[in-house]
């Protein structure tokens, strides 16, 4: 199994451990409680598993089951939901908040867009006003759908929270490089209330680096960028 | 029933009848046979129930059913087969086949944000080198998708068929303004002809305008918005 190479059976996961879409698939399979075997990909050089896994976008993670490559962190939480109906489901029963789920797990993508666009930036100074607006509509957004509950998916630990549980790692690498008049916790208790209780839970904690430790990486990661511009 | 509102038990669709994301919507209602109102609403003076209805983004289509809002085109399409399991599946049964159509369906989307790109541009000589090889890419990755298959989902036109269909509308467009040195029918006659096949079927000819009346207009948008620049 050295490599990542599937024996035809179990579950391979093409990953990288801070990438928060890579998270989201390992989360679910910790609270799914599902056994894989994890292959670190390097992503400035990428390896044939990877290329022939995912040939459109050439991205982790891409889960691998009985050799078979899923792409993209959100349809392979479908899956894993779907190809093993024995074990908690993300997704609610109902239609209609199966529906709303979608929705909202794919608007959580958005912070790691509007993240980007605060911290990945030229001047030292501060992020632009229209970055800094978008990312505060975001966390706006997401404090109205918590609505006071402890979790987007009421009372489990389900399909939102998992694929939003990667960036409550982020919330303070966006208030640092946001400039945010009112922080995270200020104008959205609720919501930082939630990213506190998600990094303590056991499937999360496990899979994320501590907030202070995705500052530091981020900002590596943005002098090597700039720098090669 | 007048001005879209629900009476409480049907299906009623916040729709502008040009939008391919709407569009989808149409094909899958008619593709089922299920019986909806269609509420077209104006995008430059959004009334009050599509603000109400989709108040993170504003956008069409919503489906309202019984009074209740479901956003975003693909997340309205799954609502479908789970909330009406009486009619015609569009995704298929097996976990791992579900997983791809979902992964083909987002990518679809590819095809409107790499259009706009050629054809919503200054320059009236040619496009960006950079837009035509990203619409080249994707044109081709659906052509090896589809593999000489006559429908992206096998046997019954399916869920990745009806993410794609109106954007069969939208090729003769992408040559037009993509100035591309092999067009849609020579570099992937596969696709070619998967579209001329969708713009004959009946649920996508009812609720598409023909490639010319999309090309027409595009032209007018294009001035518009380029002139408001």
């Amino acid at each position: 199994m050295a490599g990542g190479e599937s024996d035809g059976s179990g579950l391979v996961l093409l990953d990288v451990f801070g990438s928060p879409f890579a998270q989201r698939v390992r989360i679910a399979l910790a609270e799914k409680g599902l056994a894989y075997e994890r292959a670190e990909q390097d992503l400035a050089a990428k390896g044939d598993l990877l290329r022939r896994s995912n040939p459109v976008h050439g991205k982790v993670p891409v889960l691998l089951h009985a050799g078979r490559p899923v792409c993209e962190s959100l349809a392979v939480l479908q899956y894993l939901d779907e190809a093993f109906p024995g074990t908690p489901p993300l997704l609610p029963a109902d239609p209609y908040a199966r529906a709303r789920a979608r929705f909202w797990a794919e608007y959580a993508d958005r912070l790691h867009l509007c993240g980007k666009r605060l911290w990945l930036r030229r001047d030292e100074e501060a992020a632009e006003p229209e970055a800094r607006e978008g990312m505060g509509a975001v966390l706006r957004a997401l404090e109205a759908e918590l609505g006071g509950k402890e979790l987007f998916s009421g009372e489990a630990f389900g399909y939102v929270d998992v694929a939003t549980a990667p960036f409550a790692a982020w919330f303070l690498t966006y208030e640092r490089h946001g400039g945010l008049s009112v922080g995270v916790a200020e104008e959205c208790p609720g919501l930082a209330a939630w990213a506190a209780r998600c990094l303590r839970r056991e499937s999360v904690a496990a899979n994320v680096y501590p907030p202070e430790k995705v500052y530091e990486l981020v900002q590596e990661y943005r002098q090597w960028v700039l720098g090669r511009k």
